[in-house]
């Protein structure tokens, strides 16, 4: 199949922008980047979906979130992370059913695919996991799954014991990782330091070692956090990691927005990822982490919405403009971050997080077909001067024109293939109703 | 015509939200708010639009914006202000023709209608007003047109005498002042303190009061705006406009990013507005608005987009989540503003800020009918805890599904009435491949 006439941005290395550009894919690779006349020569015989004038990108790769959130976003709103966690998020969790978590799940996936995510890292916590994977293998986003817990310091009712915890991670891990084409992966993923004893925290090291999984922690994500590890702990987040031997490429450091310049030596040292998640902290007033100290260290960043009930979307999209303006007045510096840095954060930066940097990530010869078609013809986008600068500063999660996962067109002209995205909206809803009745809000 | 079905966010005194609601039109104003069944009761003869499942809102107001540049949107980026007006706006003004404006106000219309804009204040400068306001009154958006100048410290080619300006002032407000059954309306705006004497100035104050016109200027928007205005003038932006007896409750006092408590003490007593731009004052680095303090102080606060240049869209609601989340995380205080505040910024704030508080900026009986109705039942809004925060928290300008103005339906299911989208788009790009070629860029 060619996708031909757009401009693809192929963020390869030498960052090639193609005009009336073409893309050709063979079963769920890319086998041709270049231009439309060179592809038609190439490969005369092969379907054609014409992109002209629309924008090529690589599929955009969302790096944490809490799908479920989907069902409890405005729940709780104006408040600090602590309270919202109270108000809007815990008591619901005990009272969610699994058909809840699968509808939430399908509505989450539903959600980042029309914003154009071809791959999400979805942090579920403590219950039900089986049928929030079951979602996202469903709809066929690519999917890690860093399966999170709760061992100490929260309500009796949300906490596990570290058997528990560690027996269910092992099952979900021979159950589902590499699932659905190596599509489904999953992770390890202690909520927050303060929440989990070292030994916990060490054991769940040696699954991670044992099976090769991400190993993804909320670091210093507020001050309190980062006082709660110090009590419980007796150091900062990045120093516990660092002692434990925990931190390394396959570790996800998420939020990082209280870390020392210290803490992002150690995180670059270590080969660390750092995943960045500027609209909730944001809108939970957490704070602004230091991502252009960050990028200038060598670590890198990969962009996250984090959860639909603090932010309250999935628009990557949107967290593209967030990241990139957060910064520039945050420095009163706009050259301090550039639209594509933060569009590298959410394509390459995720994709080499995920350490599927040579899979994913950029649009080049041998890569996986993941991509996103974004039209660009629109009132609030149009004329293009530089697709990068449009895509960031004047597009949002609507523009999405089409999407392809693993080679498989997905969505096209913005309607869902094989999922009706109305159908589940219409579930969603009545789930919110039931639970509403259940619990004041 | 009766709007009925969905929920209808009045912004009344008493900030009511009605469930299962309607809104009754009778010519160009709101004959009833009420539910759906009395307003059938009572008027059971009316046309009737189904808003079931829609959000119905005062129309939005833009309250700062240069339309033209949608032409220039990403022209120039990741640059501070001074070197991007020289790199991404200046160069241009020079080398636009008539239909070039024109195009660009149609565009930045559609683009502001689109997003649920009913007014919309647009602060063209120097050249070809004419073209700018007959797009604003084709299309039928209500339009508060300041009248940009620059005098002094701006390069030559862009300086305009005192005499020029003042003379076609008078002419713009003979000519287009009231037009359009009163929404069209012209303004005063010196772009900032430091590009005008004190005399121009006080001139310009004097034929805004025989003609009862807003006075509309850029406050502090930089530091370096500032510092203009103390080696120009010796004071600071709002010290000066005090002292010149220009402050009052015509008074728009744009942007106001680096003004002190004093300053704001002053903008509450005289009654003057301020304009929030939380967008722009990112994008180019300029800083952050002391919002909270301003509405603490009991300063009015309107909200703008700015011009696409600096945007780079005209997506209030968009606009509206950034003012929310800006200054929860610049406080590290999420409960600090709510989204309540800020769409009573972009609706009451705006109408007060204009004179307009008795015509429009809510929902009530006997005010002009501008009503924004927004689709809530899609994958990244789905479902609604609070419609409110899902305006501003979730939804984007793509929403917005129809758009009454002056009682007239001028959008419906995402349709524009009467104006060719696409068109204006395609004249758009060819106004730009044009400028293009004459401007290496």
């Amino acid at each position: 199949m060619i996708v031909s006439g757009g401009t693809v941005v192929t963020m390869d290395k030498k960052r090639r922008v193609i005009k009336d550009g073409a893309i050709v894919i063979g079963d769920d690779r890319i086998v041709f980047v270049g231009t439309k006349r060179d592809a038609k020569r190439r490969f005369p015989r092969e379907d054609e979906i014409d992109a002209e004038g629309k924008v090529i990108f690589p599929g955009f790769i969302n790096a944490h979130t809490h799908m479920f959130q989907v069902l409890l976003r405005g729940a709780a709103f104006d408040l600090p992370l602590l309270e919202w966690l109270k108000k809007g998020i815990w008591p619901f969790l005990e009272k969610f059913r699994e058909n809840d978590v699968y509808v939430g799940g399908l509505l989450g996936c539903v959600e980042n695919i029309k914003s154009g995510v071809t791959c999400v890292v979805d942090n579920h916590y403590p219950r039900l996991f089986d049928p929030l994977i079951r979602a996202v293998a469903e709809t066929g986003v690519r999917g890690l799954i860093p399966r999170g817990f709760y061992e100490t310091n929260v309500p009796d009712e949300l906490a596990q014991s570290p058997d528990e915890i560690l027996t269910d991670l092992e099952k979900l891990v021979k159950k589902w990782h590499g699932a659905n084409g190596g599509r489904i992966m999953i992770g390890v993923a202690p909520m927050i330091a303060g929440f989990a004893t070292r030994k916990l925290l060490l054991d769940a090291k040696e699954v991670a070692d044992r099976y090769g999984l991400i190993y993804h922690v909320h670091i210093s994500e507020t001050m309190g956090d980062l006082d709660l590890t110090k009590r419980t702990h007796g150091k900062r987040d990045v120093e516990l990691f660092k002692e434990l031997g925990i931190l390394g490429p396959r570790f996800h450091a998420v939020h990082s927005v209280w870390v020392s310049d210290e803490d992002i030596e150690t995180l670059a040292l270590s080969g660390s990822h750092v995943v960045h998640n500027p609209v909730s902290n944001m809108y939970l007033g957490s704070g602004v982490a230091p991502v252009p100290e960050m990028l200038a260290a060598g670590v890198n960043v990969a962009l996250g919405t984090d959860g639909p009930a603090s932010n309250n979307n999935q628009d990557i999209i949107q967290s593209m403009k967030f990241a990139a303006c957060l910064h520039k007045v945050n420095k009163l510096d706009p050259a301090v971050i550039s639209a594509k840095q933060v569009l590298e954060m959410a394509t390459l930066g995720g994709a080499r997080a995920l350490g599927l940097e040579h899979e994913i990530g950029s649009l080049e010869n041998g890569k996986k077909a993941d991509m996103t078609i974004v039209d660009m013809q629109r009132p609030h986008i149009a004329p293009v001067h530089d697709p990068v600068a449009s895509l960031v500063y004047c597009a949002n999660c609507g523009d999405v024109d089409s999407v392809f996962i693993d080679g498989k067109l997905v969505m096209e002209n913005g309607v869902l293939k094989n999922i009706d995205e109305k159908k589940i909206v219409d579930r969603a809803n009545k789930v919110i109703g039931r639970l509403k009745e259940m619990i004041a809000l």
